[in-house]
């Protein structure tokens, strides 16, 4: 064995136990009281959990946004999801008109080969049908394990929004090949026709960015994707979901026996609305916005309760100068925040103080994230499953700061959070990348995840 | 190693895997490939899967009801248990009035230390506080590791009836002790009325059972339970649900946060209230008794989507000459039916044909109940678990006949019902208990599981 | 003729406009602009609204409850009612177990013959079904125009409470004779085992009779009669509705078609149960109690989109030596509050003032009332109905005391309330019994109201 | 006097009773039992109903649409109204781009005031704000008495779909000026990708003019549209609701305490998509289609409980010949049916069936109508009221035949449609317009119905 874990406790989706876990060639090999292997590395994790890695279903590395590109490289921005408990990130390289989805893929894939500290898969951005080709060329990526597509119901000044004829067309389509279609769902007029209003108001503080595009606003969209997807019995994957009354159409639409996954973010669960008053608020600007407390109630119980399936960042930081363009005008602010190194830490720490189970925690960043989107080889401390393995130390306690985080970015709208309890180390297939606030790892030793489908 | 089961595949709540599990002291101590170990005993489970045993969550054995018995003893009650692959039964003493909850108790577990062939729990039912005695005395059953009881809404003129008053004291002190009130919903007053209106009339085959407590009569009840639980934020746990309307109002409390579980049976799946127009329709007759294709369709949704947390069968079998007493009017008829060998190969036999997976079968027989009712060490194939395992092979058709059960029952409401896969062995803490039609363990082998409280 | 009214507003459930009313024998002969007609008396209602006198659906005049009798006589009662525009009442005495309808009836009626200032209608309250035989005489009941009756589901210890199976005949029976059930819908167990742990915690002042029966406690029930009514598909009204879930469970059955009418009380509009924690919170203890702020504004907002259907009293005044009785133990308080006197002015106020026309105010205080329980000739100012009329000045100003009042309570939870707009005269069947102020009526004038069935 | 009706039965949606109805001035003087008054006419209408005209708040005639223009022009229309009792219509003109409010209406209203027969309002159809300037020129149109507009959600290629921006500002604006905003639910993208892919299958008949906009199609677009004026707190007026997913969302958004009014149509009430597998199934072709007979019944169950405001017709005929354009391409048949005479004698007898009651079909056929859109003299028999008045004969058989109706279509879906009770007469602000079968008016007696607004 190259590696055996010993003592510690093994959380799983469903229970939890103490015992060794042995791993070879990259993979969990065993899972015992007092194993009976030698290992080339033991590992004494006695009084500690041990966690699958996290499986971060929504990054956004590099990516060209709002006159710029988002701060984290995929080098840097897969070096703070390891040093954060992550060992797989899902990157959404956005489709430019025309382009096709493998030319677009594999553009950026080739970057990982050579910068991933961490392994990666690929939900591609349609923004447009190309024609109907896309459709085809669907086919194509779903065999190269590209299983899960995403569009825009948003953006549509910028030309990234799919209309409801579109979304249709992908919905059908993704049914026919096992694949899903992950949607951001706002709405594009009414986010327009306010942002135009509350300018032509002089309103342009960051507070107006949520004003623009308030609960009702993203409401509106989630249930209409809830309508067809329900309606034409296809599958749907609703990201972000930020909203009390989305949420419940999505839940009515799981009791009527539709498949409608939902996704929610460590900075809806944390952050309310108000955080747009603060001077500092255009760092908290992203899309959907935060909400009301009313809405950020409504996520917790549906988190507890099992109705929101995973939960991921939609990490998309940038840089203070660059937020600070929209100092004076909110729709000058890029939207995103940094997230992916906070993710599993964040949700551990709710488990470590009792406000959710850490059977739970697994369960939505990383057994349900691996199930719903085909990486067969992840998400689970289970036999066979790649040792993708956090240690994590209950008693540690930690407090998020820029000066910790492992990412390029500088400045984090989680500074100053204090944790109880991290992780001390994280293995990706084995292989040991984090080290109690130390990258150990190197680039280029994440792989592509080739996803099954249905 | 006492055992070591080979090559199978693991199925637990949270996913499958191939692995060998290893057993140790009763125990499970390790699961992996190849695992390194030498064992007593070496079973070949290639091409098998290796499931945890179930817990049947709803038993009545030797239960005196309706001017009889329930026909099958503990000691074949559990024989039978153990040859369906379910390793836990929980019974069901109920209280006469002025009786307490150990002395009722251990009444049983004198019988069950002596002819139990699997492992045993109880939920205590009570129908009398005793001017409030029982209130104190749960503390002292908990603490013996009885951390569940039920009550009647129903059952009125039999005396067996809780109002509303008496179930809400139940409610509020099982939440103070950690523990949980299991109800049976129907509305008493209603099937009274029907009862006497149907006899008045004439009416008085099987049918009338089901028309004299239809959807309606089980929802109503439901309904209320799910009313006080939630608004006193008490948990609760339904037991037998089968009607449509009721099931909505547990999931709609879920879905506000509320802890409502839900059980339903494989009669509730399997049949509609059409059996009741059947020439032998009074053996089907149980009570609540089976609904109509709506509400049926709605509890596979259900179970499917994860809104229904256990699968019990309420076995409660009555011999044909028994039955027979209301062939002429339904109201004599001793109300029960045999399940306890038939649920994990009529649910696993769902799974085969692909209508659910096996992991929610799993989850719902066995991991689920374990979790909820505190069986600390059952329920899951996982390291320092019971070895309570059964061996199921895909590919063995059998046909379920009288001849072929384990009961002392003398027909069954599945006679001719014929499943596409089953277990080929079970073990009991690691001693093989049902080989292959015959069961091979020993009265007496069953143990007292000793329940936690939260 | 006898009568015209001349230059007024007329007010019709349906829309105003300027008319002449003419009253020849009582009835309303001609509704006109400047009718040709020549008239006994002339009054100038020029610049006043003229509306059909109100029929307060709900009072009880000098019933035993309590220890005592309601305060108002028959005579003060109904002299109260004509001062306050209400020109017919409906009485529901109260089944002692045993006793049949018409006794019950006919012994009201030979004092209302003599004292009533208004004219009167029976609710029948029924408490015991005298082994069924009280379900044959309400045929005949409906014979003699008495068409509705009321059952509780509350005042179990009391012995009024009737059971689900007792309701449901009551209701099978009512659908059968065209009559309809009136229920009074509280449950009766929670209350009580409230109530005991308040008084055992020495938790004994007027606010405890709110908190011993909150708003789930009367939501229960009223949802339980709402599930009966709509299964068994008989019509049913809901008296003195006061919360919020109970009410959204009656207008999700208005919606799937069932009839399920809703009444609620003045009291419930104006007060919360805030009232009960003030030093003369006893005075205002009723049954239902008033509720939070969240149902009042639930009963607004049905009010004026057309979801209830009625607005009636309870009117039940006691004495304020008796409230008294209740100071040290809210037990100890009889229930009831006075308000015949305020019904029209209050809501007639609340329609000067904006909040709801005047033409949905005579909708739920006469129109509405007339049709749901037959009073044919009632109602409504209209071509052949009785000249019940009402000359309202929207202009008059009017501050409730109980020394400007015409009952015999000696206090009133309406103390100090302004009202704008009050009514100036009330017509009965033409005849002026009321004129500013002053009853100008004569005991014995008000008239038995025989009423129709469907 | 210059008209006297005698001894028939007024019907008000809040009641009916036996009266005389004088007229004078063209208005409605007096109602009354024997009115003592001469008049220049007497009607006697002893054994009959009088009823106020009826108000058809939705007809296209002359209507550019298709590629045609609908059949009946504004004086067979307006004739055919008042032969069917419709005494005023609402004409919906719809601008072109760049089109003013008023350039566009009084256009038509020239037309109307050479033509017309019966009176005439306007709804105007806004599909493009001309930069903003239609939002400024509605203040105008309000003052001139137009004070409701429609937009279209639909008729995307068509070019006249206003985008949820422009609805949202429609409604804000219209709220603002106390007008009304209705709308054309259905979902543009659906349809056009449904309408596409079945000709591409060389599914061209009718049938798939309803599979190409089935119910989910429809019922999206009305719950955005409840979606928005809910949120917004707008009014609104959906048009032609013909499903019951749409339906139940106004309903909820109604128990909120919204304004969303709802109209339907008769062709949904009689017809279900059926219809459109008939060899004729093109003459049914309109949009909405008809759909199933779920939608149909929670149309009838909302009209009866109250909760649709209006029934109006969508009148909107084509020629045979036109519509044989689409026998092999569904696309290609213009949308439209008749309708606007046979409203009122459709919902008529519907109710001398018993199905629904007189007072409800005036409420919605009539003072609804003129209550929602400000016509203040139309819609009851109501003293100052415009006499626009139909004397209805409930013995009456009536067949409808293309050949017994007053347009200048040449086929109607009605044809064969056996009527019990049938209008004999209808005034038109006193003035006999219709008698027995005959139009006996003169095109150009119509007026223009200036409204006010809230």
């Amino acid at each position: 064995m190259e590696l055996l874990i010993k003592g510690g406790t093994v959380v799983t989706a469903s229970g939890s136990f103490e015992a060794d876990v042995a791993v070879d060639g990259g993979k969990i090999a065993a899972i015992g009281k007092n194993l009976p292997v030698t290992a080339n590395q033991v590992v004494d994790a006695s009084g500690r959990l041990v966690l699958p890695g996290a499986l971060d279903a929504h990054t956004h590395m590099a990516m060209p946004f709002g006159g710029t590109v988002s701060a984290d490289s995929y080098l840097s921005g897969t070096r703070a999801a390891v040093c954060g408990g992550v060992t797989t990130i899902f990157d959404y390289p956005v489709q430019h008109k025309g382009e096709t989805i493998l030319g677009l893929v594999n553009s950026k894939k080739e970057i990982l080969e050579r910068d991933a500290c961490c392994d990666y898969a690929f939900h591609c951005c349609i923004t447009d049908l190309n024609g109907g080709e896309i459709l085809d060329e669907m086919a194509q990526a779903v065999e190269e394990g590209i299983t899960s597509f995403k569009c825009f119901l948003v953006y549509k000044k910028e030309g990234m929004m799919v209309d409801d004829g579109t979304l249709t067309r992908l919905l059908l389509r993704a049914r026919e090949l096992g694949a899903l279609i992950n949607v951001h769902a706002e709405n594009p007029d009414l986010i327009d026709l306010r942002t135009e209003m509350y300018l032509k108001e002089g309103k342009t503080s960051a507070w107006y960015h949520y004003m623009s595009r308030p609960e009702f606003v993203e409401a509106e969209a989630d249930k209409r994707v809830v309508h067809w997807a329900s309606h034409l019995e296809t599958p749907v994957y609703l990201v972000h979901m930020a909203d009390k009354e989305g949420l419940e159409a999505c839940i009515r639409a799981k009791e009527e026996g539709h498949t409608v996954y939902v996704e929610t973010c460590p900075q809806y669960l944390e952050f309310t609305c108000d955080v747009y008053k603060r001077p500092d608020g255009r760092n908290f600007v992203c899309s959907p916005p935060m909400k009301g407390k009313e809405s950020q109630d409504a996520l917790w119980t549906a988190l507890k309760s099992g109705f929101i399936d995973t939960v991921a960042t939609d990490h998309c930081p940038f840089q203070s100068y660059e937020k600070d363009w929209g100092k004076d005008d909110f729709t000058k602010i890029p939207n995103g925040c940094a997230g992916v190194e906070n993710l599993y830490p964040y949700m551990l720490d709710a488990a470590n103080s009792g406000k959710i189970s850490f059977e739970r925690v697994v369960e939505v960043c990383a057994t349900n994230v691996a199930k719903i989107f085909g990486c067969d080889n992840k998400g689970a401390i289970a036999v066979g499953k790649d040792a993708d393995i956090v240690i994590y130390d209950k008693d540690k306690d930690f407090t998020i700061s820029v000066k910790n985080m492992h990412s390029d970015y500088d400045h984090t709208i989680w500074e100053g959070k204090k944790l109880h309890g991290y992780p001390v180390q994280t293995y990706l297939r084995g292989k040991l990348v984090y080290d109690n606030g130390n990258f150990v790892g190197k680039p280029g030793m994440g792989q592509y995840v080739k996803r099954s489908h249905k």
